[in-house]
């Protein structure tokens, strides 16, 4: 089965009603730029590249939007990125058709050359979700998860509190590819590394700096410092529109606080007992430091810095 | 309101019932050694020093029982240190009831030797729950936490997947005392920490190796990584009874593999996939070179080693 998170009618879009997977399959129509972005912040679309993607669509709809459309999430640039193109664009539809097939097309190239990373039989550490679900098609870290599927690779997704991306996207994508997966708390991702339980770990990214910091879902942070210790591979997959060299560095990325129910239980089921206080930041940082490589359409910064991101987006 | 986890009455043993809190308060009454045994394996009862209390009263029910209580859980010495206890007592009631009283008393003194150790106004991060409900009364990493009320400390608890105690018990039990409290997922605290939101790590132990290295709830680990990173104290506290001088480090303590509907899912919510391959380690090891200090009755061991552990239990 091919996953298909967001589809183009020409007068409408419809969107994959993510918060409903995996037990259902239906479909969200927006018809204007305002509905796209209450879709967005609901995340019915999530996935940074996927998010740029269903902007571009919504400014074909209302031949405009760009405010509404700016201020639905702050985090992930490729959502100010397809903005921008689409304020360029002379045929708002083409552009972003455009966009939408170049995401897969991306995608497909950096899984190759990601994929020339990746060991027989490894066992794939990957959060969040970054299939086809986070993106046009195929996926970015998932994504070379698929380019490698002749290795025989394993999977180990971790959950992804709170949002559950992991448990309910990845874990279900992987079922539906025949790709082998076992699921895991965030929490446990430290105890299998100590066990020589996991070969690399590449994750997808939301904005990466112009000196390789790299923000991505919360939890990200945690896997890479816990990856440098044990010597594992940490890789960071993501499209040329995910980078954002007005950053300087991560310090200067907005992190997005999402509500506190995501915290307090899942969906109707709650488990905190009322009134608590919560934090929910939706992303963290992780510095370039920690980053084995960054693996875009274009090949593969190892170790990255200032100097080769530079060199990357001027090849 | 006093929490009172285990309450003996002569005949019976009650154990207030931890899966359904916060939400419901009620009893499980056991009167032999078996139903004990089935509490503990089922988390009626959890947190080491509680289950080592609670398996003495059950041989007090069944004037032994032995075998059945040291199969319920592998991990928590405190378990085996009870029965060997009540192995060697001649009057079963009394000892039980003076293990009981006895880690109250312990939880009292590692309570006032922590305090020692935190800074005015605090900001103290802590896992899983070791508070009145992880022991027979004040707790452990949470008894320091209350013994430092007046300091104007503050929680930053970890919600612990997969069993929540994090989000289900500590939350609440702070709450109950008035200790301004706020919740995350595990995946944020390398984040918070990143950004000098923690002041001190505070965590319980199930079992701690003659070389000091230590097993407590899965995610544990991550955080002593993280806080070593970030200059961030991380300090474990336990009583005595959580120390086993037979174990030579880490590597050799039994990990608890728990039901993997633990992952999937929470109580009759369930959100991944149907037939989803799951881990489910209950515990990991942090060895003692990412330990501050252990903090029990008897004192406090900075960086704990070999020779600090051996000066500690032979004084």
């Amino acid at each position: 089965m091919t996953v298909e998170p967001i589809r183009w009618r020409g007068d409408r879009l419809e969107l994959l009603d993510q918060r409903l997977l995996p037990e259902t399959l239906s479909y969200v129509t927006c018809r204007s730029a305002e509905e796209v972005a209450q879709a967005i912040r609901d995340m019915v679309v999530r996935g940074a590249p996927a998010i740029g993607c269903a902007a571009a669509f919504g400014v074909v709809l209302s031949k405009g939007g760009f405010e509404v459309l700016a201020k639905s999430r702050p985090t992930a640039v490729n959502l100010f990125w397809a903005l921008e193109r689409m304020g360029r664009a002379k045929d708002l539809e083409a552009e972003a058709k455009a966009i939408y097939e170049e995401d897969i097309a991306a995608n497909r190239a950096l899984g190759e050359f990601g994929a020339e990373l990746i060991p027989n039989r490894a066992r794939i550490m990957t959060h969040c979700n970054t299939g086809a679900l986070a993106t046009a098609g195929h996926g970015t870290a998932l994504g070379i998860v698929r380019s490698s599927k002749g290795k025989k690779v394993t999977v180990i997704a971790c959950e992804t509190r709170p949002y559950l991306q992991g448990a309910r996207l990845t874990a279900w994508e992987c079922m539906q590819e025949g790709i082998p997966c076992t699921l895991i708390t965030d929490s446990m991702a430290g105890h299998l590394m100590s066990r020589g339980e996991v070969d690399v770990v590449v994750v997808g990214a939301d904005r990466i700096a112009a000196n390789g910091d790299v923000a991505n879902k919360i939890g990200t942070y945690a896997l890479a410092v816990l990856a440098q210790r044990h010597g594992v591979p940490f890789y960071v997959a993501a499209p040329l529109s995910t980078f954002d060299p007005a950053i300087t560095d991560g310090s200067q990325i907005p992190i997005e606080e999402r509500p506190g129910d995501e915290v307090t239980g899942y969906r109707k089921t709650r488990w905190a007992p009322k009134g608590v206080q919560v934090r929910n930041p939706a992303f963290d940082v992780t510095p370039a430091e920690l980053v084995t490589g960054i693996i875009c359409e274009k090949g593969v910064v190892l170790r990255p810095d200032r100097d080769g991101i530079r060199k990357l987006l001027a090849s």
